[in-house]
């Protein structure tokens, strides 16, 4: 299958320029640097320290790029430029719709579905998948192998993928005279909003006596640990092996890097940033970066790495 | 379905006094406390700094706490408390016998179970669990997707929840003359002692010549690795995403908190605390709680923080 | 079933010697050290201080060890030696050969296979196990409840265990004008290659534009992601509950300890060894060892760990 530079236009929603010939243009895939040709769809990062080479030297005809590349020596090489604001969006855009298979809605036979079970029918259940007395809303994708439990309600355009349980009960104990530990009762759910995205082998538990709650639009990578009555607010990113203690709540917009571990019953900010390994051990305000373990404040951290530093350079003098 | 007083009386065992009027009082639900109600029954917990308040306040007609509390005011507002010695504890047996649903025992159709497995008919085998040539003893739960390769023996009122595999062979190798990696043989097994519970997404290694053991009572939390001939003790706590290394031992009622990694090899001893994300490279006597990485002595770790702040400061003057 | 000294033989390929007397001695066992009884085959590690202890009062007949024991002591006590230059290894086929059950080639009839998928005859496929458009090659054994998506090229002789999740999208966003994340695409597949080990509950995720390579005899343990891109090379070592983060690049024969954190598009060199909980942010030179968090050389690490120590000391004076 080809392309030409009228189906990027098509698809196009926001203003462009087109600088070069754009005719006799055509491409056929998209490539990873190292392995661009002359059939690729090829695009320029503008944070890129090379970009303007690439500009020169890419061997792709069609390029993707913003206004701060000097398009002049490769319109002389015969390539055509299509300008925009953003152009990683743009190329995402591109690629999303004409190289990305749409998943057909559908319920694999293999899926167990309770009866008590809400299903949209514009939905797809994978093989494997274990559906309780639960809301599964239109859009969304359940991969192979997930586990829903129980009172969970998952909005629109949700995606979780293969191997994910949700809705265990939560992890709480409560000593008895003879020093047996017995469960803390879970009887509380989880709410998924819409657009959510969660990985593979993710798992998340439900409240105790609330809910768990994942905000609109967070996005919750593979191997991630949600315990009970979390809050993850909207827009939010938890990356790999992350672990979210009980009870934590997470503002919007923030970003919690992968492996680190926050404690339970804490509260984070929105538009925080949480470094990768970090060990959060208190509240952080709105808009602030914390990394280490414990995590402390960035210029904080990074005037303990210092200090650390120039002391070890003065004992050796 | 409402409850009243005498509901609550009949559950307790340990002694208990009443105050207050509990005529014409009932309950139907159980809330977070943002969320109590006239229909919620409530309990306080001794060691929140607002309990006067909400023995006071509280929406709830009845409520659970102990001598502590000063009850009078609350009996003006027409309350009735019921005063035990572990309120938590109460509350937590009432909501279980009320309000948690029993599993009913009995296999689903989709569960694999070897001709060769012992699997005792007071169970709950979920959807998509295989059994391989292994022991499932009276009262134990597996939930959907487990997956207990051969020679696992699961003793009595054990839960494993969803995705948790147990039985893998350990991960160790010897490089031969090419130097090529040949598996160690793992020929052990698993055995998992009455009353464990194991989270979700779990792995536990078999042992390579030895078992594994997971002693009577310990809890085992979400995407916990436990490698080959581990040994945790009874009543012992893993929380989630923590790593144990193969051959470590772990003794009785000790803590190891979530994202903890463990090197093989090490002996942990008994009321020992392992502090979040701290990863511990050497043995950890009785009665001790380590922190940090590399993992130190409590005191030892809170002087090195102080040290490090304090000399900051110094070296800023 | 009983084996005796000519069993071994028979199975040595390598140059051995064999002293005391061979004669009406047999085996029937493999065990823990603690266990052995006179039933054992035993095996004498040239690195334990007591090897020579073990070599007199073993309860084995018969012994496997290597030149640096005197043996005079064990062979009147009626035990027979065989000497070997490395007895783990010797062992380990033994054993292998003996006491380890081979699979057998088969395909669950529970296993889904997509009608695209490429899976040679002599493979194990396990229960619960979906393969989508992808390639699995000889001796190859994918366990239960594994999930291979679309895309992904399993070479001969690879082993995953129960659990693991191959082929999922990668974590990658960009956002649109209206602060909304859209998924970059990932059109990319995974290749594993030969004799690839990886363990269960394990998630690696396809590439974006190009694919995700797992090469020749790499071993990947319980509970690890891979992210997007990712290179892991020959011979290395991933230890579990281990992040690796996208695009980044790891060298042959490496050891990345369990629970490191590796950040995206970083470059790890061959032979390098990543300690147990490294949080690595830079690149690493070939042949170096990098331990901490933030990562740093390991002589650097130490330095930093003596000098803390001792300027706390300093400070108590």
């Amino acid at each position: 299958m080809t392309y030409n530079v009228e189906t990027i236009l098509e698809i196009l929603t926001d203003p462009f320029e087109l600088l070069g010939n754009k005719e006799d243009k055509w491409f056929s895939n998209v490539k990873p640097i190292k392995d661009i040709n002359a059939k690729s769809l090829d695009w320029i990062n503008p944070d890129n320290p090379n970009k303007q080479e690439i500009a020169i030297s890419s061997k792709a005809n069609i390029i993707i790029c913003d206004k701060s590349i000097d398009t002049n020596e490769g319109i002389k090489n015969n390539k055509c430029f299509i300008v925009v604001e953003n152009p990683k969006l743009t190329f995402v855009k591109v690629v999303n719709k004409l190289f990305v298979k749409n998943i057909q809605w559908g319920h694999d036979p293999s899926a167990i579905i309770s009866k008590d079970a809400s299903v949209h029918n514009n939905t797809y259940i994978g093989s494997f998948v274990k559906i309780g007395h639960s809301t599964i809303g239109e859009g969304s994708i359940i991969h192979d192998g997930c586990i829903i439990k129980d009172n969970v309600f998952i909005g629109n355009n949700v995606q979780i993928h293969s191997g994910s349980i949700i809705g265990t009960n939560g992890f709480g104990y409560v000593q008895d005279n003879n020093g047996e530990n017995i469960l803390f009762p879970h009887i509380g759910g989880i709410i998924i909003e819409d657009n959510v995205e969660i990985g593979s082998n993710t798992c998340i538990d439900r409240g105790s006596l609330g809910d768990t709650i994942i905000k609109e639009g967070a996005k919750i990578d593979n191997l991630v640990h949600i315990a009970h009555n979390v809050v993850i607010g909207k827009n939010s990113f938890i990356i790999a092996n992350a672990m979210i203690g009980g009870s934590t709540i997470i503002g919007d917009s923030t970003w919690v890097a992968p492996s680190a571990s926050l404690l339970n019953q804490i509260k984070i900010g929105d538009n925080v940033t949480l470094g990768v390994g970090s060990v959060v051990t208190k509240n952080v305000p709105d808009n602030e970066t914390w990394a280490g373990a414990p995590a402390k404040e960035l210029t904080e951290f990074i005037k303990i790495q210092k200090h650390i530093k120039s002391s070890i350079v003065d004992s050796e003098k």
